[in-house]
């Protein structure tokens, strides 16, 4: 990875106008509209990936230093896919209060933040309170990238299977970063009857060891259909699973699960049931892997949604362009719709156009965007 | 501006080495051994352009936002003329103990920072204290980057005229950043006659309104030599001006400076005599200003001490380094010199690589060298 000049520097007067005295001029624009940076610089085009290296990949807190391999490739990823420049941020400091106070102060240098690979709970109060301090989009990807890809696959498979959001019985095991956002997501969509478990079982207020965050999910879930007991229990019957916990669930309880069931095992590089089980009792099975059909990858949603975000030139990444991402993805789709083809190739052209477009609108609509 | 990719990004294969799951190894063998971080990230080759908006230019403080187009100018022309990878980054912070405490958290995602347009005498503090808290190049250019090309400058200059450091009466106006960088690395460079003026005078212990900056400055310089009282004063008879200060040297003044006089006014539009005036009365004119010979300006110092600093992978930027690429500079002159070419210009494909090697050679003389 590089940064490169988009203007050439071969001369006095080249050098005259890209430094000094002609960025004096534009720094006064500047100084007299803020809006001015949108046309004066880099800024309303680039995205800080801000990691401090709790919870990277399955390795867990292995630190900033090491994490910085996966913060450069999400930057690449962002410009290959989306167009969007990215800068790689490892922040030495795990304290929620040094991450808040460190990205805000580095916020007049970017148009948006994109969080990574911060464990749970800290990542929900650190976007939270970025969210509400700072005017341009921040995105905790972790939740809301692979959020965005599975409520489209989901779509995919529900249309594959004649099932309706409103009757949909769905059981989500882990309520970390991503189980949580994708409950959320799925709770927006429509789906009403959904249980997420953790390793003690469905999120549920009879529970007295619940976090905040748990405690607020179980309000949303399960609480509301009574359904608790452990993972096996839920899976009886559920018509979809959806893994984001990692560890593997018993054959046994993959078989009661509904007919025609939808199976996601999305913990990498090991899915929670893996593909050969899950084919003998689900009509729909998704990995996060690349090397088995249906992989449910971030990388189809955060360029297009930064993209998007940027060219509306809007203040923050709302519910509605989130919903908006996923439909344009399980939209693209089309009629090559199948049981092994609910989400599209990353490498297909369309994604980013159609991704970037859906959630553009969708922030005029939401009245977020200022262009 | 913008960032681009140094791999390819076609194929399912590329994307898996990129990111999931192949950078998974690359962050393990970081967790293993933190110097492998040279190998794996592009962290070693870039730098942080940091600013807090306060001291941008002639402009003074505007702000962050509106700082940025110089930080961005800068890291064009770190890359342009030394292959050095630059992010700008602008602080909404002017708190000393805040900026520190932020660059510090910023540290791990690069291998030097470069400190630029932060106000004097919070620059100072600053850079001093990020030097002992880091092991990455910590250098604040407004003060060394014009030190290095001023001294470069003032080497032919001497040689011209036939001047010996030791001998020679030199007079600086000015006490900010640039002016107590600027005094340091002559007095490290064999200048013993040395005399800085402020806006009320020479800066000499027998003043009760000094900073603690100025009180040791006062001591290496004019404390020595005894000389007191107003600029017109000290340039009596002076060698050599340099105005680092603003403002405008009274013509009457510049009259009485000794015969074969040197001056280089330096402030930006308006050298503090301009180089008409100073024509009638010098031997030697430089200015910081493209429209004039001699240049002094720091784009022939910055990239090539980074990217010298860089090469040795150095812990930090000694004096040593500094006064390296200074005489690198002033020997590229060669044969050419001349009184109206005393700096190589900034165009000169050499520059870089001299400076470069001139500086990494220093590093690894000075014990801070890594590789």
């Amino acid at each position: 990875m590089e940064v490169a000049s988009t203007v050439g520097l071969a001369t006095r007067d080249d050098l005259s106008l890209a430094y000094t005295p002609g960025v004096a001029r534009v720094c006064e624009a500047i100084a007299d509209d803020p809006e001015m940076t949108r046309h004066y610089t880099w800024v309303p085009n680039v995205v800080a990936v801000v990691s401090d290296g709790t919870a990277v990949l399955g390795l867990g807190d292995i630190g900033p230093a090491a994490a910085m391999p996966v913060m450069e490739g999400k930057a690449v990823l962002f410009k290959s896919f989306g167009g969007v420049d990215a800068v790689p941020i490892c922040l030495d400091t795990t304290d929620t209060e040094e991450i808040i106070e460190t990205v805000a102060r580095l916020a007049p240098s970017f148009g948006g933040i994109n969080l990574e690979d911060i464990s749970a709970p800290r990542c929900f109060e650190i976007e939270d309170r970025l969210k509400e301090r700072l005017d341009i989009p921040v995105f905790h990807d972790d939740q809301h990238g692979t959020a965005v890809v599975a409520l489209a696959a989901l779509q995919n498979a529900l249309k594959l299977t004649g099932r309706d959001p409103g009757t949909t019985r769905v059981v989500i095991s882990g309520a970390g970063a991503a189980g949580v956002a994708v409950a959320k997501i799925l709770l927006n969509a429509g789906i009403t009857d959904l249980a997420v478990t953790d390793r003690k079982g469905v999120l549920h207020s009879s529970r007295s060891d619940l976090t905040p965050v748990k405690k607020a999910l179980a309000a949303l879930t399960a609480d509301q259909t009574g359904r608790t007991g452990s993972l096996a229990d839920v899976l009886d019957g559920a018509d979809v699973y959806i893994g984001l916990s990692g560890g593997t669930v018993p054959e046994e309880d993959v078989a009661r699960m509904a007919p025609e069931s939808i199976i996601f095992g999305l913990a990498n590089p090991t899915p929670e049931v893996h593909p050969d089980v899950a084919h003998k009792y689900a009509r729909i099975v998704a990995t996060g892997r690349s090397d088995f059909p249906n992989q449910i990858n971030n990388v189809l949603a955060f360029p297009g949604i930064f993209r998007g975000a940027f060219d509306a030139h809007a203040t923050a990444i709302t519910e509605g362009m989130k919903l908006a991402a996923a439909t344009a993805l399980a939209d693209l789709v089309g009629d090559d719709l199948a049981e092994d083809l609910i989400v599209p190739s990353p490498f297909d052209p369309r994604v980013g156009p159609a991704v970037s477009a859906a959630v553009a609108e969708a922030a005029r609509r939401d009245g977020v965007a200022r262009a």
